[in-house]
């Protein structure tokens, strides 16, 4: 029902200040009521409750996918759209590319034609736009590019594109003590960039897919780090635990995704003692957002569908689940007259 | 002066309870006073109190090397001990051993002959004693060894031998709104084993050198993480930077170190924009501890001690600027009558 309250949480996520934690006694608004937001909040109460179920705070370590578990990856990961729009402004210094694929059809618009490409010319995209300058200057393109770059449906910068109920369900998380990690497949130094701004997650809390990085002491003293074309970590799939052990050192003990990337995360999250949580987001709402599952090129879920279904894990149905998706949606809410 | 005072601050160091703080105004009783100490409290006064000068909380990032900084590491680092000593547990089942170098000679507890067989063969006993298990039972064996294997000096356990006054500045640091880290050449997974315990900096906050993990799940569905002899990260030298930049994604306002292997950190440090510190132990006191830089096997420092005076860095002369050196010469002090 749209009345003041929805209207100054929308604010409260827009500025994602817990600060305004005062102006809702319901911590997670954007979500419905049943039995997915009841797995979540009765979690919680177990293992912040003195009882069986109790976890000290230390070993509170809550791990998000990112690509559609957090923010929108349709019609392809927005990391890919970065890419883009780097080989279009980088065009003029390479003329080559006007007859060499996927190039040819980045220029000319045709993202589809590219993507079609496959992967090897794609990957070849990501390191001519990831790598070759200092961490310092790919940092600043990132924000820059954030600032402007629109998504092709939403036409809304691509970093307005999270989801509303994740933003509530982090810092529901972080005010019970939790410390909230994205753990995605994603590049490590591109999702830093903003990590903090729009999920209140800090640096040092994002664990991604890496990159080679050199340290460059310059004839002139100039200390920087160089971005190499060299991929040393991907964090997706089964790496995924293995990224949570490198940059983390604990296993959480909530984790959520939404693909069969995100599969091998859960099932290491599920495997420690004591109480767990495990969620993936289902995309079931074409209208609002996209429809996508067993058959999708970009966040395939299907084994891992299977397992949720299996080992009663919280599958999100997005169309059902949640009452707005993007945090627009909320602010569009008038108040009641 | 030994007093009541100081053995409360003795036993405050031994619980590494920031709860103690009470009985204690000065936050680095450790210190002797002089411009090594006045170095510190000045940075650390200058970067919280608002001017120019003010770093914002989230930016407080302090590293520190662990091994001849946070703790000793003479005669030879102390991994380097763990792994010895599983080569002794692990003997029954390596017969060939006998007649191999240098497991030969470690069995026959001639350390400094097997140190003399060179780098190939010292890598080999890291991989054999760090690999080919579960990272579970890596932490527990790690766990079971700070409990019962002592230095051949000082007949302590090992975990024992922290630097009092190093203590003293991580808490001054944290109760300054620092976040610490350790960045250290040594294994990541061994020293996060026991950091949290000895220096109140938990596994997310520790990077180190790492070695390949792989996911596994077995046929009866065990979800584990097996260790694997390969080494997929040296965190030493040029590459700490690197390891900061990819663990942690912030540049560090602060940093200490005690080897040429720290430069590159303390380099990356001061690079940055705004008021920085950085500081080397020097090993000066080989009474109570060791005596050794420029043409030590372990630790050397010879570069970046040359480096530190020509930039004006810190560098700590353990005798003369540390009181104490371990927490148990403060539990020694008797109360005055």
């Amino acid at each position: 029902m749209p009345n003041w309250r929805d209207a100054i949480a929308g604010l409260c996520a827009l500025l994602i200040s817990s600060s305004c934690a005062f102006a809702q006694s319901d911590p997670l608004p954007s979500w419905n009521e049943g039995a997915v937001r009841n797995s979540i909040t009765e979690f919680v109460a177990r293992v912040t409750a003195k009882g069986p179920d109790y976890v000290p705070v230390p070993e509170r370590i809550a791990v998000f996918d990112n690509d559609g578990t957090l923010w929108a990856e349709q019609p392809y990961y927005f990391q890919l759209a970065f890419a883009f729009d780097r080989i279009k402004a980088l065009a003029p210094q390479h003329l080559e590319w006007k007859n060499k694929q996927p190039y040819k059809a980045l220029l000319e618009g045709n993202v589809k034609a590219a993507l079609a490409t496959g992967h090897k010319g794609l990957l070849d995209v990501m390191a001519v736009t990831h790598s070759g300058m200092t961490t310092d200057v790919f940092n600043d393109l990132v924000g820059d590019w954030t600032k402007t770059a629109q998504h092709p449906r939403f036409k809304r910068p691509y970093i307005q594109l999270v989801y509303q109920p994740m933003i509530e369900l982090l810092e529901y998380l972080r005010a019970n003590d939790f410390k909230t990690f994205i753990v995605s497949g994603g590049g490590i130094e591109f999702m830093r960039v903003f990590a903090d701004q729009i999920y209140g997650i800090p640096p040092e809390q994002v664990v991604g897919s890496a990159g080679e990085v050199k340290f460059r002491r310059a004839p002139d003293g100039t200390i920087s780090l160089i971005k190499l074309p060299k991929v040393v970590f991907i964090d997706d799939g089964d790496g995924k635990p293995v990224g949570i052990n490198r940059f983390i050192g604990r296993r959480p003990v909530f984790a959520f995704g939404n693909s069969d990337g995100d599969q091998a995360m859960l099932e290491y999250t599920a495997a420690g003692s004591g109480l767990r949580f495990q969620g993936l987001v289902h995309h079931t709402d074409a209208e609002r957002e996209y429809a996508y599952d067993r058959h999708s090129q970009v966040g395939k879920l299907d084994k891992a569908l299977d397992e949720a279904r299996k080992r009663d894990w919280t599958v999100v149905d997005m169309k059902r689940d949640w009452k707005v998706i993007f945090p627009h949606e909320r602010m569009a809410i008038q108040p009641a007259k």
